[in-house]
C-alpha cells in the first residue's frame, strides 16, 4: 500500500511537508503544494485509517437518526457525535425522521442494508419494538430508554429549574408553554415546570402547542399574548419558541425583563445574541453527542458499559430577559 | 417477499389501515396500532423501495460534504438535499470537512468504500484535483465549477446588492467584513459588495476576518466599533457575523437602524426574530440543496443535463436593520 513517505520520496519533499500540506497547516510554497498534491493523485495516495479499512470487508458506517436537522439543537449533537466517530476511524449515514414511523423504517432498513456497525437514535422511536430484531447497537441520544444505553439531559430537573427562576425573580402571571405531546424530552421539561408552578402561588396559564419548529413559533406568540395579555414571565418550551415570544414582545413594545420575564430551553448558539440576550436552561448538545459516540464505541468494541444510563446535568443560563435575584428575592 | 396487503391480511385490517399506521396519519384505535405494530414485527415486513434494494446489490447511497453543519446555512442546504433524494429512495453520508484537506481526502475514500452512486459537495474543496479519479459523479453546491455540474447563489450580484441598498438608505461610512479568503462564496459577495463602493462615493473600510463561526464573530464585532467608530453602516459576511454585530451595538447604546445600518447574508431562518429583525440578502438554501439532488439523480439516472450550472437568484429581504428609502431616497 502507498504511504505517505512513498509520497514523500515520490514528491521530493520530506514527509512533514506532505503531512503539512494534507492538514492545511503551516506554510508550503504554492509550487511545492502543487506537486505533492499531483502525486497524491498518481500514487493515488490515501491517508491512514480508512485506505486501511478498504482491505478489510468491515463496515465503518455509523446510523444517525435525528428529528430533523433544520432545528439548531441537533447540529450540535452531530456535531458531537461526528468528532468522536470520526476520531476512531467512523462516519455517519445521516437521517431526518419527521417524527414519522415511515421515515424511521425507511432508515433502519437502510442501516441494516448499509451494514452499519451501529445507530444512534434521537428521534420519537415509534418503531421501539423494531429496533429488538437489529443486529447491531444502539444509543438512545435525548431520550431515555431501560433497555437501550442512552445518553440525555436531566429535563424534569431543566423544567423545574425554570420554573423556580422565573418565580424567584418576581414573576406571578406564568405562561407555560407546553411542548408537542410525542416529544418525550419536551413533555419532561413540562412536567418539572408543572410541578413547581402548581405548588406556587403564581397564576398560571398552559398553552398547548404540537410543533417546536421556526415557523410555528411565530403563531404560538402572538397566541399567547391574545390569551393572556397580563402574563409577566413565559417559560418557553425551546429557545425558537422563545425567541419568537421576544420579537413579538418587542412588537408589543413590551419591557423584558421589567414587565415581561422569558425563559428559554437549549441554549442553541443563537440565543446568546438575541436582543435582550435570552436567559435558559442549557442542555450541553455537543458534549451529549459526544457522550452518546463514546457508549456506542464501548457497544461496538464489546467493552463493558460501567454506565448503562448517562444524564447530564442542564444549567441556568442567566442573561437578560430574566431580572437579576438582588432585585426581587 | 412481504407486501403490505400480507400485513393487512394477516393483522385482519384494511391496506389503507396499515398505511395509516405507517404515516401516522389519520385515527387508528390504539389496539389495532399495536396489532399492526406487532403485525409488521412478525413479518419483518419494509415498506417499498428500500425493502426491493435489497435484492439488488446495488448501493443507494449519497455522500454529501459539508464544511460545518452548526452553521445554519448548511442544515437548509442538507434538508433540502434529504428530501430530494429521499423521495427517489437515496440516502446520505453526512461528513463534516471544516475545509480541511484531509478531512476531505477520508470523505472521498469513505465514499467511494461504501460505493456510493454520487456525491454532493459543499466544501472549498481543497482536493479538487482528486475529484476527477471517482468513478461517480459529483455534484458541487454553494460553489460554482467549471468542470462539474453545479448549484450556487448569484454570490457577486448579492454582494453588489447589500452594498447598493445600505447607500440608496443613506448610510456615507460603510463597514465590509471581508469573509475568509479560502471561502470562495464570501470571497464573491466581498467583490460585489467592493466594485458598488469603490464607485460610490461613501468612505469605506475593510475588516479582514478568517472565519463565518459563531466563537469568532464576536470578537469581529467588537473590533469594528473600536476600529472604525464612526462607521453607520456594516454589510457582513454572514447573518451570523451581522447577529453579532447587532448585539454588539446594542451594548454600546448605537440606535439601529437611524444611527447604524446592518445588512446579512443568507437570510437563515433565525434572523427574522432578531430584534430588530435582520435585512439581509437572501440565498434560497433549501431550493439549492433541491435543485443540486435534482441535478445528481439525472446524472446518476445519465439523463442529460439541460443545464449543467445552476445559478438561482438572490434577493433583498427588507426587516427592520436598515431604513425605509422614502427617508432617505
Amino acid at each position: 500500500m502507498v504511504t505517505i513517505r512513498d509520497v514523500a520520496k515520490e514528491a521530493g519533499v520530506s514527509v512533514a511537508t506532505v503531512s503539512r500540506v494534507l492538514n492545511s497547516t503551516g506554510y508550503v510554497k504554492e509550487d511545492t503544494r502543487v506537486r505533492v498534491m499531483n502525486t497524491i493523485q498518481k500514487l493515488n495516495y490515501s491517508p491512514n485509517e480508512v485506505a486501511r479499512s478498504l482491505y478489510t470487508r468491515e463496515s465503518r458506517l455509523i446510523g444517525l437518526l435525528l428529528p430533523d436537522i433544520t432545528n439548531p439543537f441537533f447540529p450540535q449533537l452531530a456535531r458531537g457525535i461526528e468528532d468522536e466517530v470520526h476520531s476512531h476511524g467512523f462516519r455517519l449515514i445521516l437521517g431526518n425522521s419527521d417524527e414519522q414511523l415511515e421515515k424511521e423504517l425507511t432508515y433502519l432498513q437502510t442501516f441494516t442494508q448499509n451494514h452499519v456497525v451501529g445507530m444512534i437514535t434521537a428521534t420519537t422511536s415509534l418503531a421501539q419494538k423494531l429496533y429488538e430484531g437489529l443486529t447491531f447497537p444502539v444509543v438512545f441520544l435525548d431520550r431515555s430508554s431501560d433497555q437501550y444505553p442512552s445518553v440525555y439531559a436531566d429535563g424534569f430537573e431543566g423544567g423545574k429549574l425554570a420554573a423556580e427562576e422565573i418565580i424567584k425573580r418576581g414573576s406571578k402571571r406564568i405562561t407555560l408553554i407546553k411542548g408537542p405531546v410525542n416529544v418525550k424530552p419536551a413533555q419532561e421539561r413540562f412536567q418539572g415546570s408543572l410541578s413547581v408552578l402548581s405548588q406556587s402561588d403564581a397564576d398560571f396559564y398552559v398553552l398547548n402547542t404540537n410543533s417546536l419548529a421556526f415557523d410555528d413559533a411565530q403563531k404560538w406568540a402572538k397566541e399567547i399574548f391574545q390569551k393572556y395579555p397580563e402574563t409577566d414571565g413565559i417559560i418557553a418550551s425551546n429557545d425558537i419558541v422563545a425567541a419568537a415570544v421576544l420579537h413579538e414582545a418587542f412588537r408589543l413594545e413590551k419591557s423584558v425583563p421589567d414587565d415581561l420575564q422569558v425563559i428559554g430551553f437549549d441554549d442553541i448558539p443563537q440565543s446568546r445574541f438575541s436582543f435582550p440576550a435570552l436567559s435558559t436552561i442549557r442542555q450541553p448538545a455537543y458534549e451529549m453527542g459526544k457522550q452518546a459516540a463514546c457508549l456506542l464505541m464501548k457497544c461496538i468494541k464489546k467493552e463493558p458499559l460501567i454506565q448503562k444510563q448517562v444524564q447530564l446535568p442542564v444549567t441556568f443560563i442567566e442573561r437578560n430577559t430574566t431580572r437579576k435575584v438582588e432585585e426581587h428575592g
